[in-house]
Formats: C-alpha cells, structure tokens, sequence
C-alpha cells in the first residue's frame, strides 16, 4: 500500500498498477485513513524541501506529520520508520554514529528532530516500534534537479564546455537512490530499534564525485572549481558510521 | 498590562486594581489581542503542570505558546522573556550553567527546550531581543499545593506530628517567590540575550528547607524520611550556577 498526495503524479510511475494507492495530503485531515491492523509504516513524506531556512518545518511540517503518525499507530500501525537527515546534526565534522546527539541549525533539521523526540515522547503510552533512519546524500532517478549531480547532467545533456561548482573540496556520504531504498526496506525488516544511518560509511569529495560522473558519461567537461561558496549551513566534511563498525 | 485566562480569578487579588488585566486563552484563538508597539513581554504562561509526562505539553501548549509568541512580535512586541524551567536538563547533576545542552526527558521539559528552540528560529525572520530564563524551585504565596513545602504547611496548620516526605538527602535550588519575581524583572530590564537562570546558586537539601521550615513556624514535628520514594525523573542533585559566576 503506498500514500501520497497526488494520484495524478503517483500514475505516471511504472509502479502504480503494482501497489494500492491513497491519496492523502498530511497538511489537510488525513484522519479519515485507517492502516490495516499490525502493519508497518515507512513515512519518507515531508513539504518544502526546497527551502530549508522556511519556519513551515517547525510551523506546519512538524504538527501536521506528527499527527499523521500518532493516528497510524493509534489505529494499529506496529512499526514506523521515518526518515531523518544527516542535517540533523548540524555542524558536526567527520564520521557520525547514529546515537550521535542532533545540533540541527536549520528550521529543516530541526522540525525533523523535534518530530524524533516527540515519536519517542509518544512511545511512552503508544505501544509501537520507531526505527529513525537518518538519510545521507543520495543520487539518480527523481533527484532534487537543484542538486550539484542534477545541474551536472543537465550540462552533460546541453554539451556544456564548463561546469560551475563550489571548490569541491567537501566530504560528503553519497549513495544511489536504488542503494538507499534497499536500505530503507532492510531496516524496516531487522528487529531494532532507535536511530540509525543509510549511508555509504565513505567520503567522497564534491569534485571527485563530479569528475566520476563526466568519465562515466564519456564526454569532456572543465570545471570551473571555486565559482560558487560552500553553503554555510553545512560542516566541510562529514559523513556516515554505523553502531555495529 | 497584565494577561491571564480568568478574569474571574485574577479579580482576587489586590494587584488587580493596578493593573490593564486583558482575559486571554492562549489555547484558543488570541490573535484578537494587540499589543502596543515596543512592548516587553514576560511569558509565564503554560498548562497542565500537574502532569509534566502528559503529551499535551508537546502537542497543545507548545504550539499554541509558539503561536502567541509570534503573534505578539509580529505585532510590535521588541523583547521577549520566556520562564524555561530547570527540568530541561533532564539528569544532570551538580552545578549547572545557563550555557549547557538542556538534555529533557519529560514531555513538559521537552515542550519548553523545543519552544526555545522555534523561537530561536524565529529570530532569524523576526527582530526581537529573546531572553530564556529557566527557573528553579520557589516557594510562597502561590505555590503548587502537591509541593512539598505546601503539604508540609497544610501539616503544620492541622498540627500533625508526623510529616511522611522522601529521604530528603536531595539537593535542590531554592528561592522565595519574590526573589524569583524580582529576578525575572531583573533579567527583563537586562540588555542581554541568550539563556540565563533565576536561582539560589546555593544547593538546599530538601531535609533542611523542611526542617527549617518548621522551626520557622516554632513547632515540634516529625520527619518520616523515606516514606516517599525519589522522583524518577530529577537526578539526586542539581543547582543552578549564572554565566558571571
């Protein structure tokens, strides 16, 4: 069973005729759906994530989802995982274990945190499994087209000659999305509980991932290194370690 | 000017008469009242706090305190004092520093540390001056009737002999209610920002505040130590320290 806001959008996927689809907007009243008893819930919703600095996180994002999970599991969800961010930890450098304490500085970061605490808060008179899976930098089909790897292949596709890019220098934790969705599915499967990462445990430069991406394509490309600022609500490196390494 | 939800009530006392009193739920719909322009506030409001585990703290009354809050900013009010409380910092002991990682664990605690927090973010749209002041224990006219100095005082206007308390070895920060009033006056007229304390600085073990207590009211009683477990939720020893200290 799969929800989403929109049926119109969920139809053009190949997956739609595999799935029962409900369409469902958590911002309005989402209380009129009712899960199957004991089944799991992976909630990957969120708005607004172009704007991270946007006080709708913490205003609007952060009640409305809260809501939504606290209905599901009053009405027999047994298992919910929700998907945090790495931004959750804010300005922490290098390798982060998930029981890491979150430092979020945006408004993003922080409602999803603040969505964390509360799910724990309601464990205490809910009965029900919360696996938070903290997602790291992924890439590939459906990517944010503001994404550095989104701006890169539509340069490839136009045969630019340059590409403009940040210094590059970063450490970041890249996955495939095809990776993340397995994991996502592997932790909803294993009997743990609390946070968690899906990541690739492996830093990899912002240039050297871009550099991978014009050799794979065959084409030649220069870049231009340094034209845009490393954004500053990101540390310079950091990037995933699980509890088990 | 002074807000509260009953006019009713606050007609009994004899500041009332001096006061511009406006009856305001802050639960409901106080988008009605209008501030004026430049104003301070002093936000001492909150609900339910005979039951600091119930959700409501998280659910109902830190969006409806962070809905009147930006409400009243919007509308000219230039600083805001807000009363945190000591129980944001979940267990720690000893002397604690305004400046510390609040580390909640109870649901009320964990509304006010994320109230602070919204506001924090709201600061980066709205200019206002924030000023976070957690209070510690008070006593006097006023207080909670299930503390203990107010069921001691009940016990010594019976006459009992005995007085059934907990161990009484923990080590708390106490402070008369007009010190805290004064305080949080102080603090209000202050030109600083930032998370400040109203405290003793001064740790009290609660056997002492109550043995004191009683030879204040020159009668003989005695204590049952141990009949009352410790809470489960305030670690054994915890006082206030002040950033100047």
């Amino acid at each position: 069973m799969a929800l989403g806001r929109s049926k119109e959008k969920a139809r053009q996927h190949a997956w739609y005729k595999h799935v029962d689809f409900h369409e469902i907007d958590l911002l309005g009243n989402s209380s009129g759906f009712m899960p199957l008893p004991g089944s799991r819930l992976m909630h990957l919703a969120w708005s607004d994530l172009t704007d991270f600095r946007s006080l709708s996180h913490l205003e609007t994002s952060l009640p409305s989802n809260y809501r939504f999970i606290k209905h599901m599991v009053e009405h027999g969800v047994q298992t919910v995982l929700v998907a945090g961010t790495c931004l959750e930890y804010g300005h922490l450098c290098g390798p982060i274990r998930p029981e890491t304490d979150p430092q979020p500085v945006l408004p993003y970061a922080a409602a999803k945190n603040m969505l964390h605490q509360q799910l724990q808060h309601l464990q205490h008179q809910q009965n029900f499994l919360l696996k938070w899976v903290r997602l790291f930098y992924m890439y590939g089909s459906g990517q944010n087209p503001r994404s550095v790897l989104a701006q890169l292949d539509a340069a490839i596709d136009r045969g630019d000659s340059t590409f403009r890019m940040s210094g590059g220098e970063q450490l970041r934790d890249y996955l495939p999305v095809e990776d993340v969705a397995a994991g996502l599915v592997k932790q909803l499967e294993s009997p743990g509980q609390g946070p968690s990462h899906v990541c690739s445990s492996t830093p990899i430069s912002i240039r050297r991932l871009v550099e991978e991406r014009i050799r794979q394509h065959g084409v030649k490309m220069e870049l231009e290194l340094g034209y845009y600022p490393y954004p500053d609500y990101e540390p310079m490196a950091f990037w995933g370690a699980n509890n088990k390494e």
